[in-house]
């Protein structure tokens, strides 16, 4: 049996609204869409998607319309035009921002008396469609799980919470993780490759490591939300004494040190704080005090 | 059918050493240990463990000695006035040093009729024993090879290569990638629990997240060994745009900057080098090219 699939429009077609609209298709949603340069709509009216004449068309062609453009400033000039067809309808705004930005939205939204869901993509275009992949949401619960089916279509849809900046919220901690983790990978892969290894020898050994790494967040989480940070398996002063292991091998090949310097100090932040003892979890303390507030 | 097990000897007992005992009695190897402070022996002995009178009489016992203890100077410590009986013998060394301590080592054994292995325990004691966890080892293939089955009683070993240094180095580039991605994690957590987030329920989204962002690592190390570094899904460009959100979001929230500003630094210098539209992977360019050696 064939299950009715919800009508949605996609409004900007850059590369990853193109992949959510075809994410869409692909599962078998009439799907609508609009961008500001109409020729990047040409490979998705060949999936089978409609086009529609301006943004006031295509959003009263669905009941949900999901937008993904530059930014938010991009969106209102958009939509301001198409306002008076916003009446009842559901928006779900894929665009990045900040959590105030997704506040703003919110109300704008609700004075055009159409509901909002603010979410954040955590993949690049390619990731688009699979179940894997994280879509976070914030807002109302109940929007999400009304076109939860539309949702899924481009990934595995997480929601967050009412307050509609923790998507937002998150998507930004996330990618200062992945940042972090970017880095460090790339620091340790210029001390390796220096003596011969090759980048994608070390990454696979990287790779088994975080999972390592994982297992020891894991341990850690709690301790953060307990406040108290037992240093059964490595402390703050063990770890101060390696990082000096990976300062000189770094500094003799002549690797930047700006991150374990910035790392090393952090730590002894921690120790003088009274964490020598305790484990790496007990950091999150001096990352609350930030240094300038002292 | 059973097999007849390597007999080995393990020397130091602190909880590293307690731990690799453990498990190679475990897996049924006979087993003499030796502890500078003997009472730590006493659980290895209660699970079938014989304890030799002095290192001397340890290092006697088997054709394989596994040493770890808190560090070099404890080693030749403990292995200097044993020296004459090393000769013939495999010294497997799991103390954490320098790439330049582990050639010292090397040297240092060779003088006495000894073969050597340097290694890497990338696990705290708990993970000792299961084959996912990683030891890391340099030096003769062939002396891994011979004392593979009592070596894969403590975790997975991985051959490096024959520099004895390429343990060392490995483990200190991977707690560079660990402290990095914790230190990542752990601000995030600060940023998101400021707003009422848990940092068990963050810790969840961002582990799946891990996962994501080794896709994105898996990809970008043939690029760090090409030196190019196409910004087909990501550019440095869009990066620096959205590291602004973080550093805001963050400060509003009583946070500390100091590692998104180093980050976001970071990023500015591979932009200013050229690499505005190339991958995150480009900044290896910019960590090999120390700022101060500009
Ligand atoms: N790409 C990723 O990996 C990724 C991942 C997660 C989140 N995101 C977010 O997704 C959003 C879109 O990113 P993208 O990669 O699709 O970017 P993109 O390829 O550069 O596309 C930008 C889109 O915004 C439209 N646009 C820009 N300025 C506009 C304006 N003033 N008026 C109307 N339309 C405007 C563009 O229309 P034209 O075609 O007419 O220029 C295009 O549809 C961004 O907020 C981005 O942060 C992207
Ligand atoms: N624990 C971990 O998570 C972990 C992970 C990876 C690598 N490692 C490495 O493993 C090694 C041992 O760590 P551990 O956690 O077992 O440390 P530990 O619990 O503090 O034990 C230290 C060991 O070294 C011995 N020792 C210290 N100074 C000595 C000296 N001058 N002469 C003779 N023996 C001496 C101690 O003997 P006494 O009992 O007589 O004091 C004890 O056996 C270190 O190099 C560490 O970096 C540890």
């Amino acid at each position: 049996m064939n299950r009715v699939r919800e009508a949605v429009t996609v409004i900007g077609l850059g590369s990853m609204g193109s992949a959510l609209a075809a994410a869409l298709l692909d599962q078998g949603h009439p799907t609508t869409v609009w961008n500001r340069t109409p020729g990047r709509a040409d490979a998705l009216l060949a999936k089978g998607a409609t086009l529609a004449a301006d943004p006031a068309q295509a959003v009263a062609a669905s009941g949900l319309t999901i937008i993904c453009v530059l930014d938010y400033d991009a969106m209102y000039g958009i939509l301001g035009p198409a306002a008076a067809v916003l009446e009842g309808k559901t928006l779900v705004n894929l665009t990045s921002g900040s959590p105030e930005q997704a506040h703003e939205a919110t109300a704008w939204a609700e004075r055009h008396g159409a509901a909002y869901l603010d979410g954040a993509i955590m993949t690049t275009p390619p990731g688009v469609g699979s179940p894997g992949t994280m879509f976070l949401y914030s807002g109302e619960a109940a929007l999400l799980e009304a076109h939860r089916p539309a949702l899924a279509a481009l990934g595995d849809p997480l929601h967050l919470g009412t307050d509609p900046g923790l998507a937002s919220l998150h998507d930004v901690a996330l990618l200062g993780l992945m940042w972090s983790t970017f880095t460090g990978w790339l620091h340790g892969t210029s001390v390796v490759t220096a003596q011969g290894t090759d980048a994608t020898a070390f990454t696979r050994v990287a790779l088994r490591w975080l999972t390592t790494v994982a297992g020891f967040m894991t341990t850690y989480a709690p301790q953060v939300d307990a406040g108290r940070y037992p240093g059964d398996d490595a402390t703050i002063d063990v770890q101060i004494a390696a990082i000096d292991h990976l300062i000189h091998a770094a500094a003799a090949r002549g690797v930047d040190n700006a991150l374990p310097e910035l790392l090393k100090a952090t730590m002894l932040r921690a120790r003088t704080a009274g964490h020598g003892s305790d484990s790496y979890a007990s950091v999150v303390e001096v990352l609350k005090k930030p240094e300038s507030a002292k």
